[in-house]
């Protein structure tokens, strides 16, 4: 019944115009485990080396996340240094030790391998179609991915992508995968490769989910970003969105359009919450009322008008995902 | 009970991925005033030459606009020359030949001096205030302007901001005369000089009503773009998102923070019509009904859940601008 990420754990170092920090717990494995047990229980894939701190290891255990699947290898654990300018929305990597990560081989542990809900985080299409192999029949297969992947490995990536249900990427990263400028005409190609789903994050300006139903035809939902005035450090905002996204549906239990655009704004909350300190400071103090209140922020900061009754009723009937 | 827009006339080449054109109608005064008219009687004050064609005039006829304020003088008309690449959000200046426009004088004849709506385009903020000084009482007084003048003309373009109840630009505009990244706490700047509302406009992230209600709270408004697949040319997109903004609200008469959230909406589905076709090749032929359609699109397309009653009540009272 667990959600099972696969994906980097780190140390960051990172500065942004509001401070910078040193070896502050980080990767996209960490923030979305962290984020999503908000929602339902949570199992960690990945690997650290021997000098991750034992803080971390039980912050992620004071959090029920599952760490049988976590790695504790010889070596040093994954860096990424990074710094954000005035615009918080690109990162500018200065330096990245892939230490213990360079051999990194994902291992899902036998009591994860009928897991329901896996979460493919930003890691080398190569070993996310290994894992989709170790993970008998998951109800909903959700993947990311990152420039670097796109340029140096599409043939694996397009595979990976052709075996997913949810592909979850940035708007930069749909237009360079697919060339196409145009976000609902890229938005068509990526699903025509297999996927239900597909969104595409924008950062502060929301983000755009597609959506395949049954009978081919493709609907867009136009999600806001929550607003936040002072961005501290976005790193891993990403990753707090897909939770947010995953963690939602997990909860749920049900796939409808209706539970997918509720699932979209949940990440966008999670990743607000995210953006408004460094490394977790602020996520690890995060209530679900306080995540339900800015949801309900945003119903009110959108509305303009109630939908026909007959322009959404078809929001609500279950997808065979 | 006119709209009195004042701005330039113009004959544009144009150049986007889609093709290009050669002196076709364009500036903000006619993109405006040809986009308004579908809501209300509009009334045109600029300037054109001896060469303008007798065409563009009649089609203003035939939109009963109103052209007693459109001086025709000797010279050639203003033309401006611009070319979008694969980015279509932002155009690079190939040349501009102000002609005529250089030295318009903007005289508001007296049957519109007691005009209720009066919108200001893109010229310079010292016109700007000159044109504020010769219309009575306006209802609602509306600003666009650009970064040339808030780059060459800042003290001015403060002073006739400071003059108006709504200010709009583009976000990048926002950015570059606030000095501040942040969108929101821009806005909460704009404010601060007086206005009441700012339109900040995204392009296809579609764009943010800030508003300073009576009790100098201020709330956001997150507004989605419509999705516009094959975008031909957004030449004037800006202008129709103004007609269609002004046009709502000098027809529906009211002026709550409801009607202001629907005149943006209305806003972005005119602007959708503009970028399908160069000049007002598609504006054109546009009905109510279709725009109307499109509306009703976008309240399917954002919709996640109901606000609580308890969070839109504030939306319609009235406001005093």
């Amino acid at each position: 019944m667990t959600i099972v990420v696969v994906g980097s754990v780190a140390l960051d170092n990172i500065e942004t115009p509001a401070g910078k920090t040193t070896g502050s717990l980080g990767g996209a494995s960490t923030f979305f485990a962290v984020a999503a047990s908000l929602y339902h229980p949570v199992s960690m894939v990945g690997v650290v080396g021997q000098d991750f701190p034992q803080e971390h290891l039980d912050l992620f255990a004071s959090r029920s996340i599952d760490l049988s699947g976590l790695q504790v290898v010889d070596g040093n654990t994954f860096s990424w240094s990074g710094r954000y300018l005035q615009d918080l929305d690109s990162a500018e990597t200065l330096d990245t030790q892939l230490n213990v990560f360079a051999d990194f081989n994902p291992v899902i542990p036998d009591a994860f391998s009928s897991a329901e809900y896996l979460m493919l985080a930003n890691i080398d299409p190569d070993l996310q179609i290994q894992v989709l192999g170790q993970v008998k029949s998951p109800r909903l297969r959700v993947l990311d991915s990152m420039n670097y992947w796109i340029t140096s490995k599409r043939e694996a990536l397009t595979r990976a992508i052709g075996l997913v249900d949810i592909v979850i990427l940035n708007e930069g990263e749909v237009r360079l995968y697919t060339g196409e400028n145009n976000l609902y005409l890229a938005a068509e190609q990526i699903l025509a490769l297999g996927p239900r789903v597909l969104v595409a994050k924008k950062g502060s300006n929301g983000s755009l989910l597609a959506l395949r139903n049954a009978n081919g035809k493709i609907s867009f939902f136009l999600a806001p970003a929550y607003p936040i005035k002072h961005v501290v450090d976005p790193t891993g905002a990403g990753d707090c969105f897909a939770a947010g996204f995953v963690g939602y549906l997990a909860r749920s239990g049900d796939l409808t359009e209706l539970d997918l655009r509720r699932a979209v704004i949940h990440g966008a909350v999670v990743a607000s919450f995210k953006i408004e300190d460094f490394s977790l400071g602020r996520l690890v103090s995060v209530s679900m009322d306080e995540i339900i209140a800015r949801y309900d922020e945003l119903t009110a900061a959108i509305y303009f008008d109630h939908p026909a009754e007959q322009a959404t009723k078809g929001l609500s009937e279950p997808l065979i995902i």
